[in-house]
């Protein structure tokens, strides 16, 4: 097996059980129970002391390599990260691995329908994990996944940091550095935003943990329901931050540029996208009389930035509103958010992409013989980037119908599939109906929650890695440790 | 404007009033009305003389001028279609519309919640322009469309029938002339067929009208439940035929080459998914006791084939299904039959090519550099096949996507929004819930009806000719008389 594998696998998993053994330590102060922290971490310890032994750090791992490791990296510390809620006694394994790698994948799908199995420290370890998943989620589509040119991702990120050019190593620090300054920050002021806004110290810090990310579990079972008007305002304008490019806001807040942001395709898309929705569900609201102005449009920008950001945060029971909203807010799960951000999804930058190609088919039809580069917000489009993305979103469709599919037949119930299916792989969180944001994944027949799990995991990681993982190629080069 | 387009609207308008006038004859013959048939043909006769005068014969249309023509074509023939159905008195203006478009587009779809309000005419009318219909799709697509190279169709067609390298008219001919000997044999047998089945004789006529189209127009209001057995696996045999490609038919029966039928990867793709379904289904209802064995496996062939091919008859009422085997039925919508058949959907042949570029990007994520052909059926695809394909997709999954949130919105039901939008784009017909099999499309508000007489129209002339009617410079093209 290729010691970069072994040794990238060994140092994650020593840094996630330091991490836990902290926890160990914080539920022993809050008078709780240790034990589930406590095995997590010392699993943690041994297999990643075996494996980092085992394994050779690498500057220049090969594609196979790379790509392998990011495949089963989130899903090996998912695993490990599931032990504290198995040992708490209130889930069993599966339920514990669902919830584990809902975190890390920042899906924010919960299987808790009471949420007084939990504990303090194990909510704050719920919020952490997103927080985790975050962060690396970002840094691997931002610093690593485009030193590997992977499935078109040159053309988001490679213009803005230059990263194909150099070696990996050095890059990835620095990009890395950048991004994770970006992201304290943002959970810094998430924080203090939201206990100014009024909401306890132990709330603000879990909801902030599980913001920035674009996660959305919150200690709260009613989600932001539960906590005042003010609050709500501080999270929409979190959950946007976190649907967009996180390079491009480094270079806004540390570098003083305001220009690449403001002249960002994607990112006017992105806003315009938020501002169109939210309008027009406050706009029914307000005349239907669902609430007042304010509360109208307070909940119509959040239910749309919740979703389309893939947060899954509910400051309301959505599921109350009129199916014509409903609908749209269905929609607009797969509309997602920015490339480079916290957001799951197909990322709208794909969309611009297609979009642009179906109007230059149209034009190709009648001028056959002309010569028609695809651009899109003023740049040109190499026609492999085209390619990859029409792939990317066949493979997207494609999971998705697969689990409709198959959560339909499990379920019997035709909202419950297709909602929990483009829930779990746009890593949104909750769906409609019986499993809509005041209610839970807990009733979910097991094959159902196996497949969100798979659903979750190759959605995070954007398919490619993870179908790798079913290519024997892909094996024989790591084994061979290429 | 262009003096072709007038040229082939002119004649088809004559050709249909002479149609309808043979119609107002038999009425009169029957007892019956003879009123909206009189009217349509006078109006037909009267516009299209005036048409066709102002019009130009043309042997080599220019593209721009092609494409127009089967836009308009396919929604101004069935406005006059609907006279008889308006004048019955039965149905307003829209609901005669809606049902006409859904028979010219061999859709099926219909508004009739009481079948009393048809005559013996009217219903016989409905099947014929399902008949007329069809042929219309098969023609245009085996020789006419190919000769204009419009997305990706030369691939399909452009080796089998070598049009692109000849004149449009002396193939147009030879090729419209051998696709409509194999649909007159498939009609004749098809009548004979049902007859010997046991089914009255002017039964056998209307439903052998509907199934030759994969139309599914039936004049009995429970569809196929109301025939014997034998019947129910006549219509079987024939929806099969109605959904494989009518040129390899040709060579088949009367060429006597059996090779380019049974070597051709989409018929055998086809054929594999009508028995996986059939099986599993059958399988399925056996197993469960629903019916005794022949039955089983009856009802699955016929419900299977009927929806994969688009044709939309029922054996049963498959609303009685469980779940799974209803999502199973609205999967199979998009699947669809072959190219150059009568089936309606994207057509197995670009799903074939879609696949074919997914598992060549997996493989170039691990090779970046390798030249990797696109390859089908053992067959290179060009990238502008692909091109093309992927455009049409993007297309029509955004047609469908738009259709289902006008639908859902404006019915307030998930189901018949989701289901509805597919059977009108895929030209299937019947859907889910209360516009099952069993049910009808009266009810629905009139937007929808609206939205599903677009979609039916878009996707049975397969959405470019569409499409371009709303580019100006189509019609600045036409007005020209380019
Ligand atoms: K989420
Ligand atoms: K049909």
């Amino acid at each position: 097996m290729s010691g970069f594998v072994l040794y990238v696998l060994g140092v994650s998993y020593i840094s996630v059980a330091l991490v836990l053994l902290g926890f160990a330590g914080l539920a022993l102060l809050w008078g709780e129970d240790p034990r589930g922290f406590a095995l997590a971490a010392g699993v943690g310890l041994a297999l990643g002391g075996v494996l980092r032994a085992r394994g050779t750090p690498k500057a220049e791992p090969r594609r196979a390599e790379g790509l392998f490791t990011v495949g089963v990296l989130w899903i090996l510390v998912p695993l490990l990260g599931a032990i504290p809620y198995w040992v708490s006694g209130h889930l069993n394994f599966l339920d514990a691995l669902f919830e584990s790698v809902s975190g890390f994948t920042t899906t924010g799908a919960t299987i808790l329908d009471d949420f007084g199995k939990f504990n303090k420290s194990l909510f704050l370890w719920r919020g952490l994990t997103q927080w985790f998943g975050g962060i690396g989620i970002i840094v691997l589509f931002i610093a690593v996944l485009p030193h590997f040119a992977v499935a078109g991702r040159q053309l988001f990120f490679a213009e803005a940091t230059g990263v194909q050019k150099d070696k990996l190593t050095p890059r990835l620090r620095h990009t890395a550095e950048a991004v994770l300054r970006v992201y304290l920050l943002l959970t810094a002021l998430a924080v203090l935003g939201y206990a100014l806004a009024g909401m306890p110290l132990y709330d603000a810090l879990a909801n902030a943990l599980a913001t920035v990310p674009a996660g959305g579990f919150s200690p709260s079972p009613t989600s932001f329901a539960a906590y005042p008007a003010a609050a709500q305002w501080v999270a929409v304008l979190f959950m946007y931050f976190a649907g967009a490019n996180f390079l491009l806001m480094y270079k806004l807040i540390f570098g003083r540029e305001i220009r690449p942001l403001l002249k960002d395709p994607e990112f006017k898309v992105y806003t315009l996208v938020v501002l169109a929705a939210s309008a027009g569900f406050g706009f029914y609201h307000f005349v239907h009389h669902d609430y007042d102005l304010e509360a109208s449009f307070r909940h119509s920008f959040f239910q749309a930035t919740s979703i389309l950001t893939s947060t899954g945060f509910a400051s309301v029971d959505y599921e109350t509103w009129v199916v014509p909203a409903q609908i749209i807010l269905f929609f607009l799960m797969f509309i997602s958010g920015s490339a480079g951000s916290a957001a799951g999804g197909p990322k709208l930058i794909r969309w611009l992409v297609v979009f642009a190609h179906m109007s230059r088919e149209l034009r190709r039809t009648l001028h056959p013989n002309a010569v028609l580069p695809l651009r899109t917000g003023g740049k040109t489009v190499g026609e492999e980037v085209l390619r990859s993305v029409f792939a990317f979103m066949a493979f997207y469709f494609l999971l998705f119908g697969l689990g409709v599919l198959l959560i339909t037949t499990a379920e019997g119930d035709f909202i419950v599939g297709f909602t929990a299916s483009a829930a779990a792989i746009g890593n949104v969180g909750p769906g409609l109906g019986s499993v809509g944001p005041m209610g839970s994944y807990a009733a979910l027949a097991p094959v159902s929650k196996l497949v969100m799990i798979f659903q979750m995991w190759a959605g995070r990681i954007e398919l490619i890695p993870v179908l790798l993982l079913f290519n024997p190629e892909t094996w024989r080069a790591v084994r061979r440790g290429r």
